[in-house]
């Protein structure tokens, strides 16, 4: 199968694909603190209501710090398995950097909105459709025979894991129509799906 | 006619030149967000409404993460062709990044006044002229030799290309005058000029 | 002990998470300006006014430069002194960069706002909270067995300097409580601790 | 001379410091792009107006574009030059871009009140601090010996260009108290320093 795509290489080197993705990366997660806005001309009295009210923002701003940082890693797993680029990742890695890149936005629409199903659905759709997008771009590699030989059975566990996490956002849709909450909380299943995981690793470090 | 320019080199490494062209790049693709803003103070009902009228700006976003994915790609696979460099180059390119930069400014008004003839203007005036001048910074640098050997056909084919957006991008303006739609709509016919180049890839690989 | 903790490096690989690091840095010390802000549409008169007011957004924004600028370079010193690196560093890391990453807020703020205790209460729980596990960070490498060992007398001593600057900073919480002012002339102490080595240096430098 | 200040190349390494710089200087010329806002519900004529209006403010992007990126080029010129680093350069490195991340402010301004004496004095300043600045940098690293034996009297000419510059800028401040529009003319003398360059150069490449 290898090489059935035309390789990219000779036309732009791998290694500026990976900075300049580690490039938007850095700076969408860094955009996150635009969304943590200074209210103009308020008494010291107003501003701590103000601080007081800000945890909905604190907490997506943590939130998808977290998110952000979590594809950042799991892209650069991935990426280093990879012996091969073609075309078709190129630009499947292009679409989605632009969903990274909402990332903020949505964000910042859940922390001032988080009580709005809309907000919710919003949020969800941007990160599941992140992480279902990075699912495919590991099986095409995979399918196209670009990953390291013994690498392809850690491809496809992460490619699986990116999967149950889109599927997690895009469940919460649905029911944060029913409850804004309740659709955020469903989000928390994801840490049941990383708990195992720590406690292998804090097992083997005991 | 090779080293007729003084070669800049020795002053400023090629390397750094394209680490800061490459940092501007993804800089300004993460800017796009900003156009994107999320409106204080709204009930739910009226911020369903607002996401629902927030098709233009999406749209815009996506056309010009695209655009600038494009010229990303395009300038990368170009100075990969490069063998050597001159001052000429380095301001040419310096102003090139002064268009690029400017996209996130006219993304934002196109999304927001897609229906206004200023707004398609000033859109199709900074990604026509980004597109001429990469084309030029590619002819100037054929016309110095700079350019690989065996690059040299594919560099004048780049070169040719980035012409034809240009006027396709400059076509559109006066048409933007009779009709804002209509002029962007004109810029759909550089999906013609890329459409043969996929379906050959797609026999390819097929 | 050395090895106890599954190393990442074969996942994600060193340089670039100080790459990433580092971008983050840039970005979060470059965001600083965007706490100084042009009013709109004021005559001549009322520009010169506003702009002679505008000296404690100056003094945070210098105070800010410094503060980020100083994390760098510890930062890098630190990482300079690993030979290898596990998850959690690389969890703790994550999380050290989103408080580095709150500090244009907290500028804002606390330009904004310099005179009310709860500006200067969230300034200097996010520095103080930054230096707090910066030097955790320290101390969970020397643990590890991930400092070279001609290196780990001087990261002791960074760790120190970075919790007594902690403590400078959470000392000068419930000062702030009494008079943000004293709060504020708090920090100054953290002079005292740099002016040691200052004169050290000087001396050597005669 | 050498080494009479600590070399501070062990803990912080040259690459990143230089990559650092040079991130800073990308994020503070795409950042440019933020003093040009889009105005909320305007109707298409009224759009026209503003963007007609808005030639002050292109004026000021485009002239702070080509500062910050001389400053670049220039700032690549001279680090290629040393051999070596102390901590004094690595602490006026960073007062010198905490100026150079104050341009998309004052250039703000410019474009907005360049009729203002007050906007005039701002820009003058920084501009003027980062060229004084700068050439203090080099001839600190002159006077240590940490420049490359073969590049001194360029390190020199540059040293007395950046000077020059300073001087302009500095100049201007006066000016601009009687004409903000003189104040700003006089910025052209630099034209006048770099146009000598030009003609050699034509006439070499003629």
């Amino acid at each position: 199968v290898e090489g059935s795509a035309p390789p990219v290489r000779e036309s732009v080197d791998f290694a500026r694909i990976v900075a300049f993705t580690d490039g938007v990366f850095a700076i969408a997660i860094t955009l996150l603190v635009l969304s943590l806005e200074v209210p103009p001309g308020l008494a010291g009295h107003a501003l701590n209501n103000y601080l007081e009210d800000s945890w909905p923002q604190l907490f997506a701003y943590f939130l998808s710090f977290a998110v952000i940082g979590r594809f950042w890693i799991t892209h650069h797993r991935a990426f280093g398995m990879l012996h091969d680029f073609d075309r078709r990742l190129l630009a499947l890695n292009l679409l989605y950097l632009s969903l990274i890149v909402l990332i903020p936005f949505a964000s910042e629409l859940l922390g001032d909105y988080g009580d709005v199903t809309a907000a919710v659905v919003v949020y969800a759709t941007v990160v599941g459709s992140a992480a279902l997008l990075s699912s495919l771009m590991l099986r095409h590699t995979l399918g196209q025979g670009h990953v390291h030989a013994d690498s392809r059975e850690s491809a496809r566990e992460i490619s699986a894991g990116l999967l149950r996490a889109a599927i997690v956002f895009y469940v919460s849709i649905p029911i944060a129509f029913i409850s804004p909450l309740a659709g955020q909380l469903t989000w928390l299943l994801l840490l049941a799906d990383a708990l195992p995981g720590w406690f292998r690793r804090a097992r083997q470090t005991a």
